[in-house]
């Protein structure tokens, strides 16, 4: 627990990122209002009847005018706009941040706007589940999960400690970390995992031999493996296409190994195949 | 609920397959004696804790004397072997089946060895966790899942009728499917997404740009998609060996939809990626 408190929180976008993080902070005691900024009325009707914010409003400028933390938590492509659009109406010592899963292609989308006398602190809380929109949101979604903060040259340390308080509080277990090794290590525990996922689901359902869905044939392990399949495809080409180098160079790096498998299957290299899933399985069962 | 009961069953292998359709027949009141015959003694005796099955044995011939019915639930390539090493010691009458996940080699390698007073139903119940071994067996197991049998020119109906009470006794939706059928949409739904597993946890286990293990930083997502890597090597070593064209017919199916999203990701193709993630995810909710 901390003494964090917070005012007045205005979240931009109020889906699962930005309305777990008002329940969170709500059931810890550590925020006063929150106001929940988007552009669907429906999605703001839905944060309003489940209590995820205290007030809602699709007037950007009218929402941040007060606020003393401001989460940008929509698209990762939409963030440096929304910020942009904002930046106008925030008052002096505002502290501007986001949940963005890419880091670089942010910061250059919001650093060369900022005003001098607001803050920018490029944050991920790194938790998520393959729903989305307000009723998505729960309070404990970031119990335990870490958030990474990627401060720049340009980031007051004052504000970094607001911003890793405010995740504490909601609880995280915060680090900050370069932000070409956060871009680089999430293309590969995440956004490689998440486009395998994808390219699998896309490869066996285009399968057409027989009439049937063979999907129905499908047990647990392959529901279980392509639950990310199911995420929201405006978030994951967004990522795409904010963090293609890393995510290029990962999906080489995965491709050798598959492609080092192909080759073990073909010649029916019994040692071979045995060790390729023995390593992966002492890996595996490491991070369980 | 069926009317189904047998007085002697033999289990060779008494891990979660075999272990837990023990349990299940018992759960049901639908077998009268299970004997669990196997290698290790460790595992046996833990079966016997348990009371996965009533008695047990690592006497191949005396275990499966006077079984009514036998269930070899080893790995796919000792199947073969285990079948022929029991043949001449199996009563008249007696049915023996198999849970192994490739179904052509498996007939290949019984068949031929088949006495004219014994019965081979070959089968395959669609279900599994990634744990292995006796204590792994639970008698829910079956319960909803799919059982696929895939009889030949040489499996009388009687059998066949038997088997078939047999898991849906134990709990399963059973289905008839011709061997060859079996062998391609199993490499698609359950195959090919172990090997990509596999593959992405070699990748990014390999991933050594930085000290520290990024592992860590991964989240549920990469959890549960890479539980099925945590799966039996000599299991899947077999699978891999056993149905090798499909496989490789299969893996290189994904690797063409890889590609093509890779492509899409170095030319930043906006509506391109969208429209992957789109039709992956309405595939994917499809079948939650």
């Amino acid at each position: 627990m901390t003494n964090f408190y917070i005012d007045k929180l205005a979240i931009v976008g109020v889906g699962l990122i930005g309305g777990s993080l008002s329940l969170a902070l709500k059931a810890h005691g550590a925020v006063g209002q929150v106001v929940g900024i988007g552009r669907g009325q429906a999605n703001l009707d839905k944060a309003m009847e489940l209590r995820v914010v205290d007030s809602v409003t699709r007037d950007l400028a009218a929402g941040v005018a007060d606020a003393d933390v401001i989460l940008l938590a929509t698209p990762v492509l939409t963030l440096g706009p929304v910020a942009r659009q904002a930046m106008p109406h925030l008052k002096p010592g505002t502290i501007l941040t986001d949940g963005g899963s890419v880091k670089q292609a942010v910061i250059d989308e919001i650093e060369p706007f900022l005003r001098d006398d607001v803050q920018f602190v490029p944050g991920h809380p790194i938790a998520g589940t393959e729903h989305s929109g307000a009723e998505a949101a729960f309070a404990s979604l970031y119990q335990g999960r870490r958030c990474i903060l990627t401060p720049t040259a340009r980031t007051a340390p004052a504000a970094l400690a607001t911003v890793h308080a405010m995740w504490e509080a909601a609880g995280c277990e915060v680090v900050a970390m370069e932000v070409e090794k956060h871009d680089r290590v999430l293309a590969a525990v995440s956004h490689l995992p998440h486009m395998v996922a994808y390219a699998l689901v896309n490869a066996v359902g285009a399968y057409d031999r027989y009439e049937e869905n063979i999907l129905e044939y499908s047990a647990g392990g392959f529901r279980d493996f392509t639950r990310i399949a199911s995420s929201d495809p405006t978030m994951w080409r967004d990522i795409a296409l904010t963090n293609r180098d890393a995510l290029i160079e990962m999906i080489g790096q995965f491709e050798a190994y598959l492609r080092e498998l192909k080759d073990d299957v073909a010649q029916g290299d019994s040692e071979r195949l045995f060790e390729f899933f023995r390593r992966s399985k002492e890996s595996r069962d490491a991070i369980l």
